[in-house]
């Protein structure tokens, strides 16, 4: 029920609501919320409201910080306003056309987190890597296993990524050589956003994921597996993803995702307690990644074998403090068919199978202006689905 | 020359001039310049000079962000203030014993990233976990390895640090158990603040170093090696880690460091061009280590394989950009002798040869209420030192 008139099957209904940062014209950064064909301008609607001050810092982070109770209470009102007639004639001139408004990253990033939650992922890069071996780490089903990248080339969908250069050694070379790398790769990731922090020395218990964690968004882990290849022994990878890592402009609430939440696959053996949560919090997200408009894979998010509550807790299990900002993504979502791998290392099987885009188009890996969209969408309410948009980048050759 | 009443051998003479963040009874946080036994209240002192807006954020970040031209004058002027006896009557109102103030984190920190730069370190961990082995890995000698840390949890020295839980797996134990980090570890570090940004897409020239970087401090990057040991492989360190990173309070300018500037070890085989610096970035800090008073270790930084010039040209040569506050640490700084290493690991041989404190008094790894302090000094003009004061913090129980 709207005065808006929106298309049936749109995936921005009033039941998702998502939060960004657009500017439009002359007019500084402001927050915004997505519906329809549209965006709301919040910062603008919520003049003269109690929570009007969280909206002016051009990024989401004072709104974040504010606690889910201003989340709860922001997302009634923006509901409120859209629905009932007697807002429309205030609301309507702080409505702007989507396709007008340029999108910025919406949160200043703190600390940035990628984890490694797919065992099929993990499965597929241990069978590449070693061929034909299907065990994962012995540590694997025991913990998430994450490392933290760099959150100051978190950036916003778009922008371009520039083909870094680096030392790779391919396996047969004698010596590491240095140039562009070659084997550029993407990573289709959900990212987790911290909205509320928390204290130095206390563990967030499993439970309080969504008393800490906002929202949720896409994530492009950008690869350059031969770097990551030559550098990532015994301390994990480093150039080999902080060159860039891009996010979409919209955060979805975990309020908007109630309907999309589905029981977690089994887990042998059990996880330790901190690890066990009271609800499911697995997440039916349908993701589709496309290269320079061709689909060439839809990775299931359900079949994670880890959650995003899981990775929470384990990573303040050791007392770690969360800051507002802080973003944490779920590592590549690969599914059990070869159509829903979630990386071209996997879809070309390190590059001895290229993939094929259309007629007599292959890729191994990425090449020079290759552009890279990673969608999704995930279950509403009544049979309506809730949007993602989009994370989308374009290659640019290397500077060297 | 000064008109101060200066001891002969202090560490913090007109030619160091360290930066901090201090408070002081009531007053809020503010930005100083340590000088003998006080601290210059340099945000009360800089009213009114064009610089004086860069500090008044409570972190220096404003006055790294502005630039070296700025950093110079700042400095220039500092030092006429405490020279020239026609300032002493309006400066020495700003003057605080230093025994009189709380330090605070100097800096808001951007991306921490942490290096494995001591061969004797790298040897030593080889000679540790795998028995009589002399190599550091294969990839050790052509690139300076390092990995992103948490930057939220950079802790200013004196926070104490909680014994972080976990899981951790012997390598006798079928099965890993939960429980609080029975391995606990210092690591004795030098830590190189950004102050100056860059552009993402665009590498860092290697002797653009002082360009970009503002000063120097101390780190003590606690490690707790049961938790490191079970979750690293395949991704590198993680919770074993960002429990606490502790930092000292003084940030001694690259200014005053000219007199320490020493010879780069030899390195085989020559590094790729990136890494190939015009001028000497090895620096002479002497570190010693207390556990509880006792002097443990004395480690020697100019033995270090690879320098801070060599670092921040390995982090960005893939385009990563820097931001203001970036800090990055050298890894753990470990010399040739007994006694210069760095870790705690190190000095007790992986647990096995315990280290003797005082009498009947052994250490494996750390005990709770442990006090470890790490401080350092460097040559100065005409034989005098640069202090750069100390990063301190005791074990607290863990709370599981």
């Amino acid at each position: 029920m709207t005065w808006l008139d929106l298309p049936a099957d749109t995936l921005f209904g009033l039941d998702n609501l998502p939060y960004g940062v657009f500017s439009h014209g002359e007019r500084t950064r402001r927050a915004g919320v997505a519906v329809g064909e549209q965006v709301l301008d919040l910062t603008a609607a919520a003049e003269g409201e109690s929570f009007g001050r969280l909206l002016t810092a051009g990024v989401l982070n004072p709104l974040l910080a504010d606690g889910p109770d201003t989340w709860a209470e922001v997302r009634a009102r923006v509901r409120e306003w859209l629905s009932e007639p007697r807002h429309a004639d205030r609301i309507r001139p702080h409505l702007v056309p989507h396709n007008e408004i340029t999108s910025h990253l919406p949160i200043e990033v703190a600390d940035y987190v990628d984890f490694y939650s797919s065992e099929q992922h993990a499965i597929n890069a241990s069978r590449i890597f070693t061929g034909g071996d299907d065990l994962v780490p012995v540590n694997w089903k025991h913990l998430p296993i994450g490392y933290h990248g760099r959150a100051g080339t978190v950036v916003a969908s778009g922008t371009p990524v520039v083909r870094p250069a680096g030392q790779r050694k391919p396996r047969r070379a004698e010596k590491p050589s240095f140039g562009a790398a070659k084997r550029l790769d993407f990573e289709a990731e959900v990212g987790f956003v911290v909205g509320a922090p928390s204290e130095l020395g206390a563990p967030v218990p499993i439970d309080e994921f969504p008393r800490h964690v906002f929202g949720v968004c896409l994530v492009n882990d950008w690869s350059a597996r031969d770097l990551q290849g030559w550098e990532s022994q015994p301390l994990g990878p480093f150039l080999g993803k902080s060159f860039a890592t891009s996010m979409s402009p919209w955060l979805v609430p975990l309020a908007a995702l109630e309907h999309a939440r589905v029981p977690q696959p089994a887990q042998d053996p059990e996880p330790f307690e901190y690890l066990r949560a009271a609800e499911p919090w697995s997440l039916d997200l349908a993701l589709e990644i496309r290269i320079n408009g061709h689909l060439v894979s839809s990775p299931p998010f359900a079949t994670q074998y880890w959650t995003g509550a899981q990775q929470l807790a384990h990573l303040t299990v050791n007392g770690a403090s969360l800051r507002t900002g802080d973003l944490y993504a779920s590592g590549t979502v690969t599914g059990p068919a070869k159509n829903q791998r979630g990386s071209l290392l996997e879809l070309s099987w390190g590059g001895r199978e290229p993939l094929a885009l259309g007629p007599g188009e292959t890729r191994a890996f990425l090449e020079d202006g290759d552009e890279v969209v990673i969608s999704a969408s995930a279950p509403g309410p009544g049979g309506a689905r809730i949007g993602f948009g989009e994370v989308r980048g374009t290659v640019a050759p290397a500077v060297v």
